[in-house]
């Protein structure tokens, strides 16, 4: 998002967002969720996951994509898992069950994992890691996404830039939060730089043999994290992503997903998978042993050395410092997404 | 290890390893889950963390830091969670143990997460991920270790090179294995170019003042995996590694660990976490569901089209073609511990 975007308020957005969703006939409980996703992505700054979306979410409303009405089922597996199908609702509903039937279990079983099937787009992944954090306990999420990024030495699409999201509560502070792609870069950076014309970093993308190249133009997929030496690592990581959220849960692997954009069918089901781990920090050192670690491990890590020039922050610092200058500036928007909001 | 170092076979390896255990005092079990963990990293190629550390282990045995007859406990601190008390053994026995553990709640919950505390050097996390994949089970560990990674912008040792290890099984095949450390580089990487005047890739090491550095000589600590512009997402996923391991089982944080090596103190235990957590397919979507899936992942993966030059592997591929050729061929083994083993 370019900094010169218009900005509007929070509540503005949520109520927009929500009546745009409500117009395209999501149900209450679903908008809501998709809406609460789609503003955590937008506060922390991760636009390309945040009210942008609303309108494709519309179109695929629309499309019969997505199923306006979803029933949720949760199929309890064990005493620390279960299985959400999520009735090919917007994919934040049945994400966000997921962390709340975690959370149950976790309670009585110390550890929650929960798949879901039957699923669409997650949206930000952090914002489920989030949700588990906020409430008290250490919280993975994860799914796996259309294939965008090469595999070490690879020269084809193969995982998509599936994210990992840890999220932990810190007592009296916000949650330590990592949401991170297993590749280098997301995709919309390479169309910024094609836009502006502008040369990408060195190993963050390749052209379609699979050679790495710094030029926007000729980038066509993305490259893991670590480049171009220890990508290896990012593909693995990536693979992990697939692994809990596809091969768990039986649902899609990245490669065979009908087309989150541009593809002719917007009418069939995509029946993504993706993957929560909740875990009850009382279950065992207990959670004030657990508070009072974590909050040392913070402070030496934020009173540590800096190198010249530098600034060390905690996972989630960055994050939760552009929430409060978006809480207090607005939350900047593109003219396309001002235009379908009616902003 | 350099390729023309002697070779001596697994199974003469295997019996001096234990042997020289029990000389130093190492109960019987305790030594043969020590004997495990190093065999299985000198068979698939990981040097560092296989027999060369029996003489390591044999002078802290001696010294004190590791108990010679540890009991282990176990708590169960609900249906998917315990904590392992190591009693300060070598760490491989407490790490085995919570695998079994971890399976064992599995079978009934459909997920066990075990966090152990009062142990020592877990070795190669990839055994114990490799423990649960082998009986059926996907399986996560991880450790927190010396500090030795700078931060992302930081200018100090702060993270050791937190290893994240993953493993599922696959059917009719060896399983998906992935053993990554959190650096881009293990610091033996560092030593060996040093010995040998060699330039370091760029962004995997750094001055005392946290500048990049590609001179082994002047590199004194690592830089996180993603180098110098995404090393932040390799410095999240080190804390990732201290978060379930230290923080979770109340353990000791990486900057304050009694260093493995080099200081004075060989008596003290240094009350080492580590955090295991197996998953039940059968919890899921099926074991022959899940099954099916990871064998169609893995085909796509190795059917993928690669790039002029290289060669598109799934992790572990590596390491199983690395111990194939060292069951054959033997591993090979440094002067000092053929010296150690009396080879």
């Amino acid at each position: 998002m370019e900094s010169e975007a218009p900005r509007y308020p929070e509540a503005l957005l949520r109520e927009r967002v929500e009546a745009r969703l409500a117009e395209a006939g999501a149900s209450a409980a679903s908008r809501s969720a998709a809406t609460r996703a789609m503003l955590h992505a937008s506060l922390v700054g991760v636009d390309s996951h945040g009210v942008r979306l609303t309108g494709h979410y519309c179109s695929m409303l629309g499309g019969g994509r997505l199923n306006k009405d979803p029933q949720l089922r949760v199929e309890q597996r064990g005493a620390g898992s279960a299985m959400v199908h999520g009735d090919d609702g917007l994919g934040h509903f049945a994400a966000f069950k997921a962390v709340e039937v975690g959370m149950e279990l976790a309670r009585v079983a110390g550890v929650g994992a929960v798949g879901v099937k039957h699923s669409s787009h997650l949206g930000a992944a952090g914002a489920y890691a989030m949700a588990g954090a906020e409430a008290g306990y250490v919280t993975f999420a994860t799914t796996n996404t259309d294939s965008v990024v090469a595999l070490f030495d690879g020269a084809q699409k193969f995982h998509g830039t599936n994210p990992l999201a840890f999220a932990a509560p810190v007592p009296g502070q916000r949650p330590w939060l990592l949401d991170m792609a297993t590749s280098s870069i997301p995709l919309n950076r390479v169309m910024l730089h094609r836009s502006l014309d502008k040369t990408l970093p060195e190993g963050v993308a390749a052209t379609p043999d699979g050679k790495m190249t710094t030029d926007p133009h000729a980038a066509e997929m993305l490259l893991p994290l670590g480049g171009v030496d220890y990508g290896y690592k990012g593909a693995a990581l990536a693979g992990v992503a697939t692994l809990f959220s596809a091969l768990l849960t039986g649902t899609t692997l990245d490669s065979d997903f009908i087309p989150m954009y541009g593809g002719d069918d917007i009418s069939t089901p995509r029946n993504m998978g993706h993957f929560v781990l909740v875990i009850d920090p009382d279950k065992f050192a207990g959670r004030d042993v657990f508070g009072a670690a974590i909050s040392r491990y913070l402070l030496s890590l934020r009173r540590s050395a800096v190198r010249d020039g530098g600034a060390v922050m905690a996972p989630g610092d960055r994050e939760w410092a552009e929430m409060d200058h978006r809480k207090a500036e607005g939350i900047p928007v593109d003219p396309d997404t001002i235009r379908f909001l009616g902003l």
